[in-house]
């Protein structure tokens, strides 16, 4: 496929760029016409790849995009997922460039070409990449597989809609494998293909003291704050071993045997260099596990945001009303978010002291799930990695989660293949977020070949 | 005095209204010039007052007002101190008004006729009262002490201007006595005279964990969250007893004979009222002491702020680089600001553990002070407030903090003596913030009288 890249690669740039300058933030509600915008856009680019037909779908939330490709009926079918919509920017102050304005550059430490935008990576980056090896094997008359395409809006706030969706219209999504890229790779010179990835709960815990914010010198000593009961609270969650301390957490958690253990051990780590790239002098998480073990095999507790009282420049002394935490647990396959979602919130209102109210806004969550790597497709997604990266890529365990993919192999009991082309270099979900050239251009030609070894 | 301000009470209004539109928020430098109209306007209105001189003189920071009226160079001098500058309104979405246009209007609780306006109370109402008591006194005739007036613009963020102003100014300040308005009476059907106040240190401190904000579910469960570490170090500040774990906090805590809290405990408290108040089920604080008790003789620790992580809507997933926090103690007298402030940093950089970095923001503090209740000057203003209200006052200790006021007595020789007319009603430093007209008026009496008397 490199020679066709070679000669479409300007209006590849033009394509991609135009998806990423619709800031189609989920998380936010006042983006809901630049979702609708980012889905008419996708629907255009499919059809002019070659879809046979593409539209947009109404959900209960946000758009689906939907398109498809019939062949020869009797072939396999392969059914694209992606999402179109992104996490928010914030915090903006940390971004070089327009967060919403897509720029090729060079990375600043290792002079790569890069493109630079929110969504460069995930996932319009690496949605794209099906677009266009989909749209290769068409005009040079390779295709002989069915293709559908199936892009979501709601990916980053845990696809809440789409269940419903997949489950009225399993008949229009019979395929044979979900083949997914949204995920990330252990490096360029250890591909990997990601058998397995975590669950998520998130809830947001409200802790409330006094009914208005107090002078923090009338009353500070004799009425709890509810800031530091919520450090209190919060303090609790975790054990001195790094265990989370709700009851029930860990029951459905499966022990990997000494083998499994050691399969994954294959996947090359160098502390060091973990270590050197996030600044950091020693690492921390749960007793007994290796770090490659506490993110791919482990479930976890994370504060992902917390607020209260005075926040502005100088030195406001308030006794605050309220303080706020936006709380994630990454779960492993057999736990259940739904399960761990009802357990951390009978947990968080058992633990509330007496001198507080508490409130908790449950989110959509996930389940995990696992990939078995014997798969016929398995098998030919390696064969095509091994092809384009020179080396036979590893079986690794993401820590992410993509909260449909276990809904999606649960309704139409197919199994998803996660062929992710991101490094970790790419800063998703974080300010900066890029995806480097050579990734975006190895991530077609591969796609396009497992299409051929499937 | 009543006749006078009944004939004069809508030019009151109107003064005092024309303070209060003006924002001089110390604590937010893009409000300098606001500070600079506001202190033009208090010496505008010390000059109607009757003021010889008045005028605005420069620090290392805000302005600073000062006036005399020299009756009888024999005479006793009354200093009267008290602050333009107000506390951030913030959060805005819980004011029912504007928080800079002063409005008119009932409680909406009692029906009571109040001023509504960031600093209605705090200060700016409490020190109109002073130049409104001497405006009376000299156009009566009656005014027998010389006065002079000391007004700052940066009490609320720790006056660290004023102690050098006063240090090069002693002369100018000589007086027999400080008299201040900017302190609450326990209720209008118990007034108070505060007898002592705590002081402050004050710090903000920032926790970094990875050199980026991390994917939660890459990192999740193996890298250190510094959010969860600023809640665990929080939570380990203060101890199941409430008392404060930072090495040598309490070395210098006076302990109060038994005669002193019995003293002290004269004054009526209402448990069920405080907690019907505030809404809240139970109290919380020290163990082995009162509600009054922990805010007017113990020392305590609260966050003022905390911030990290995403605080948008919607259910963001990021393990951040960094959390913050805005941390406050009062302070009993005898304990120092400097040595506590010390003490606490050493202590917070000591529990980091080794996976996060700490970085410490020093904001200027202050020391605590005791009034002796025997002094003339207390003994005249209890007798003016036994007079204007018909009861008379109980001594108290006022939990809140006045960091220059310490300052000033040691600079100067000369005491500061309290009359303070807030309520808690008053809610300063919080959304909606107001001034009971009744103790406006009654306060403008007993200052009078007060002159009366000394």
């Amino acid at each position: 496929m490199k020679p066709y890249i070679e000669t479409n690669k300007r209006r590849f740039f033009e394509e991609l760029f135009s998806l990423l300058r619709i800031p189609s933030i989920s998380a936010k509600p006042e983006h809901k016409p630049d979702m609708y915008r980012c889905a008419e856009r996708l629907t255009e680019l499919l059809k002019e790849a070659g879809a046979d037909e593409a539209g947009v779908f109404e959900t209960a939330g946000n758009p689906v995009v939907f398109g498809k490709k019939t062949v020869d009926p009797s072939a396999k079918t392969v059914l694209v997922y992606g999402h179109y919509d992104v996490q928010p920017p914030e915090p903006l102050e940390k971004w070089r460039t327009d967060p919403f304005e897509p720029v090729l550059s060079k990375d600043p430490q290792t002079g790569e070409d890069a493109i630079y935008c929110r969504g460069a990576n995930d996932d319009k980056g690496q949605l794209f990449m099906h677009l266009k090896a989909f749209e290769y094997l068409l005009r040079e008359g390779k295709l002989k597989h069915n293709v559908k395409f199936i892009f979501e809006g709601e990916e980053e706030i845990g696809s809440p809609s789409l269940p419903a969706w997949v489950e009225a219209n399993k008949d229009l999504l019979k395929a044979d494998v979900i083949l997914v890229s949204d995920t990330t790779m252990i490096s360029e010179k250890v591909p990997s293909i990601n058998c397995g990835m975590r669950g998520m709960a998130y809830l947001e815990v409200t802790v409330t003291g006094p009914n208005k914010d107090l002078h923090s010198g009338h009353y500070g000593g004799a009425v709890a704050n509810p800031i530091n009961t919520l450090c209190d609270m919060i303090s609790s969650l975790i054990d001195k071993d790094g265990r989370i301390t709700v009851p029930g957490f860990y029951d459905d958690v499966v022990e990997l045997s000494k083998e499994d253990r050691a399969n994954l051990a294959r996947a090359p780590f160098d502390m060091e260099e973990y270590k050197a790239f996030l600044d950091i002098k020693e690492v921390k998480g749960e007793k007994g596990y290796t770090t490659l073990e506490r993110t791919g095999i482990r479930p976890c507790l994370d504060v992902c945001g917390i607020w209260g009282g005075y926040t502005g420049v100088g030195s406001k002394t308030v006794l605050p009303s309220t303080a706020h935490a936006k709380i994630s647990m990454r779960l492993v396959p057999n736990q259940t978010a739904d399960k761990i979602t009802e357990l951390f919130e009978r947990h968080i209102r058992a633990i509330a002291p007496p001198y507080v109210k508490v409130e908790v806004q449950r989110s959509k969550g996930g389940n995990g799930f696992l990939i078995p790597i014997t798969s016929h497709a398995y098998q030919a997604a390696s064969k095509a990695m091994a092809e384009v990266y020179g080396i036979e890529p590893v079986p690794s365990r993401g820590g992410g989660s993509i909260a449909i993919l276990a809904d999606m192999q649960r309704i139409l009991g197919i199994d998803p293949l996660l062929m992710g082309f991101g490094l970790e270099r790419d800063t998703i979900h974080s300010p900066n977020e890029s995806y480097l050239l050579r990734q975006l251009f190895a991530g077609m030609e591969s796609i396009a070949l497992f299409y051929q070894y499937y």
